[in-house]
């Protein structure tokens, strides 16, 4: 909670841009409207003369902006350094890359932990938000800052649908785009996994209807059991034997009661723990909300080829073989409808034992792979050529 | 909390036996002893003179002895009505058929809600029992019931688990074995989902560690979530999508907010809700920690075939394609232990898309298989054919 404090403390100190205001709402999907919404940023390299050459990255369900450096809240490591950086295949010294902390996220952006028109932080009252609606205040965000054209935009798991949407939203603007280990609806096991780590959250009596910010106490404890719930899913089974296996903690046998006997154990606990020191629990109810009611296809009578239809963009989807979180059958049904709306789409399927988390990982051919599919499309755009790398 | 209630009470009213007193107790693998061990037990059909066609069933985590008729206690019906009954795979008008509660449950054997020595209710002073412990018990039931040798055992799950545990404690004693949807050790992923729920329990304040019988309470939250969280492990993604896929509960459209919009949320809500009537929580830790403790090959030097090493119980290992709590893969690591040791074995894989709960599900092959594996056993073992069935 320490560390929580702080950064909603220090959240005042982002870089960030107002996008709604009284006068310039943000619609969003619900019907309801944000009549204040700013968003954190921040940017690497620099926007060249002709504008063309900005990225936009997506996070994760618990990432942030700081996809290629140091997080000065957390303190925490960029999260994208093997993708993201001089010479990496999203080349800053190339590209103007721009990362944004999500609508409804803990991290600097309007979300269910800022104060709302009242004076009060919103909570509950913060109105339920979808992945449309996060892209919307991207989008609002690249206008502010006066940036008509995107030439990539990439991003992994719940970061991926974000990457779709965009496509769809902002038809006619997007060069190039990298969804990976995404899908274009949320499965019902995953809205189920989620919904039990909502459910360990509500359940727990410090979440206060919401309102626990009012009350000076966090739902730490259901918060750590909803993501050790969810930390599960974003690892393969075969990685977690490689890793952990039987494995004890710090003993030699076990000791028979219920503290942490296994390494596997001990590992959950510490992603639970470590957790609720960064992210608003409210922030992770609303978050995975948007992502159950992901289903691009729905608003075409659930033909998903008709939402790509006419769009110019060229793909690359990508997945990885122990993805169990958004397998590769989710991307292949994606690759499917891209190609029967005749979208120019590449399929990279990575061989891997490292689960959904394999996108953040180092995977040598992945990497490859995205530096071929950006390189090509810089070539296509008229891009300078990539620099020789730090 | 009233059917629980109702349930410690009604288990005065439960069939069961004396199987450990002061003089001889029932030493447990953590050292510890249990002076006072009373087992509740269910059987069906007689005992032939020659003694020779008793089968024992073992049930999993949540179930209990009520193998083959209405649980009087919860009202809820047999668990395994396909396979055990006049004319079933189990034949109960040719086998003598006896299920017990598992030692630690809480459908009558004793458990963490059974009185204590202090005249108070154990708690978590209630001593961590294993698989072999359980196991153990049940021996010292059959011992009581005097039945040196049994025909069958057989179970699923954590069930299975005790069907390998028989064979190797009670050597010499088990003609047949039919372990189904198991595995001779947890896997780290297992462990780790068992202790996601774990943790939910005890994070609920009305845990109150341990002692919530004492205070007149019950982690029902905590339990619920925690049950949420095993039950998707134990249905297939392909059963999830066809069952539900994205079908909304009740409504046409979304509701923007944190109600069970979907009919998948609905559905965990209703099985945490449901569980919370009928199941202690101290128990769901201790039968769940058992589970992690357990892995047959450890005391051999990790050789599993060192484990079946003599014997001549003959074998029949049942597997389900979509299981991933108990994977094909572990079956056939199993299947190739025994082949190693020397053992009769036959693995029946059944092509299934119900995940680990095929076993408790109507899927023919692996009824008639059963039936199979157990019609030869029974004629090698000299006992009459089977009945004409119902």
């Amino acid at each position: 909670m320490a560390t929580l404090s702080r950064s909603l403390t220090a959240a005042d100190r982002l870089k960030r841009l107002v996008v709604a205001t009284p006068d310039r709402p943000l619609r969003l999907d619900s019907g309801r409207a944000l009549e204040h919404v700013e968003i954190a940023y921040e940017t690497w390299g620099r926007l060249s003369p002709a504008r063309d050459n900005a990225v936009v990255i997506c996070h994760a369900l618990t990432g942030d902006q700081f996809v290629a450096d140091v997080n000065p809240v957390t303190s925490r490591p960029a999260w994208w350094p093997r993708m993201v950086g001089p010479g990496r295949p999203i080349d800053t010294d190339r590209f103007f890359v721009i990362a944004t902390n999500v609508l409804g996220g803990c991290m600097g952006s309007t979300g269910p932990a800022s104060v709302g028109p009242g004076g009060q932080r919103w909570g509950v009252d913060f109105p339920l938000i979808t992945i449309p609606d996060m892209v919307r205040a991207q989008i609002a965000l690249l206008d502010a800052l006066d940036i008509p054209d995107v030439f990539l935009v990439a991003g992994g798991s719940i970061g991926g649908m974000q990457v779709l949407e965009w496509t769809v939203q902002a038809r006619g603007r997007v060069f190039a785009a990298a969804p990976i280990a995404t899908a274009a609806r949320q499965s019902a096991q995953n809205i189920g996994f989620y919904e039990v780590g909502r459910q360990a959250i509500m359940a727990d009596p410090d979440w206060r209807d919401g309102a626990y910010l009012a009350h000076g106490v966090h739902p730490d404890r259901g918060l750590a059991v909803a993501r050790m719930a969810a930390h599960i899913t974003y690892v393969s089974e075969a990685s977690l034997k490689r890793k952990f296996d039987r494995r004890l903690q710090d003993r030699s046998a076990v000791g028979f009661g219920f503290d942490a006997d296994f390494q596997i154990e001990s590992y959950l606990r510490h992603q639970g723990q470590s957790f609720v020191d960064r992210f608003d629990a409210n922030s992770y109810l609303y978050i995975t909300r948007a992502m159950d009611y992901y289903d691009l296809a729905a608003d075409h009578d659930g033909q998903l080829a008709a939402a790509f239809a006419g769009l110019d963009t060229r793909f690359c989807v990508f997945s990885f073989s122990s993805d169990w979180h958004y397998t590769p059958e989710e991307s292949r049904n994606l690759v499917r409808a891209l190609n029967a709306a005749g979208c120019e789409t590449s399929y990279v399927s990575i061989d891997s034992d490292k689960g959904h988390d394999a996108f953040l990982l180092e995977e040598p051919e992945y990497e490859a792979a995205m530096a071929g599919f950006i390189d090509a499309a810089a070539e296509a755009r008229g891009l300078p050529p990539r620099s020789a790398g730090p």
